[in-house]
């Protein structure tokens, strides 16, 4: 068994060092731990809360996309996603990013995780969602600054492409590789049963 | 099959507006897009690169760590993790971390997963490695801003405690999931051959 404490700091002070909308807020803080040690500098993010989505349509295919990431100068396979808007609910963000990006809707969802990109200087959350027996009901309406292609993968060539890599965002690979561990576990759990 | 395209976007300026060592380090750029579109305000942070480690004793425990966390003000199990320091090798950064933090040292490691902790705005990587068969052979040599405790935890308590979603950080998520994945996935092909 294990047993864990939280020990929360005491904030001695904390001002906005810098804001830009949505795209960038920095707190700077100045905090006392409870050893006495005071850190005279702490930076946290605040950014909106985040959604993603393992959209699986009606016969049983990914819905997957690229799209080019500036912060590593490469584009690789990932989860549809977004920012919740505010006063939104964030299953209600997942369905609108899936049919604004990808042009799928529809299925059966439900909340599958839920991670901090950071929980060391980042306030917020990101929630992944399933939707399982989505459709493509519409075109994708995509922004003049977004150039997302969407890819539809079978299981075994989602299943490949997080064995090899290629799935390098931590916020989607988690979820991903939680989804085809419980896959795994429950047919092993199936073959026991027979 | 699937094909993935990098459209790289062209740097029209970049230049830092926040320098503060180590901590934080913001860079804005103006972009162009390959379709001609300017973004006139792209932010990437530079940290340095991260590592962690999925420490296994050697009689098949889990060496785990819970550590407060301003950013979400909250405590969880995590893995052993820090920062690359300069001219360091990724993996000496995570045999000397293990050490440092739990006193835990030994044992035979491979490289395990490369993550993007936000390929959007980070420019910076996490690596993870598997150490297998690591000792208690110190005491941890903690600094006096750390406040870690040490845990140790049974195969069957860390895969509950991702099933109960107590692993936040999607750093230590992503390769702990692929963990009991390939497990799992293993088992089940040996199931079947038998």
């Amino acid at each position: 068994m294990y047993n864990i404490e939280n020990h929360p700091w005491k904030v001695l002070s904390s001002e906005y060092i810098f804001r830009d909308g949505p795209w960038l807020n920095i707190r700077h803080e100045v905090v006392e731990l409870p050893n006495g040690v005071v850190i005279p500098t702490w930076y946290i993010m605040d950014f909106p809360d985040w959604i993603n989505v393992i959209a699986i349509t009606k016969d049983g295919n990914y819905v997957m996309e690229s799209q080019y990431r500036h912060g590593i100068g490469e584009t690789h396979l990932e989860l549809c996603a977004g920012v919740i808007d505010e006063g939104e609910e964030p299953l209600a963000a997942a369905q609108r990013e899936l049919l604004e990006e990808t042009g799928y809707s529809g299925g059966v969802w439900e909340e599958w995780m839920r991670l901090s990109p950071n929980p060391t200087n980042h306030s917020n959350w990101s929630i992944t969602f399933v939707a399982k027996g989505v459709e493509k009901n519409s075109e994708a309406h995509q922004e003049k600054t977004e150039d997302i292609a969407t890819h539809i993968l079978s299981e075994s060539e989602l299943l490949e492409a997080l064995e090899r890599g290629e799935i390098v965002q931590a916020l989607h690979a988690a979820p991903l590789w939680k989804w085809f561990a419980r896959n795994s576990i429950g047919k092993t759990a199936e073959q026991h049963n027979r």
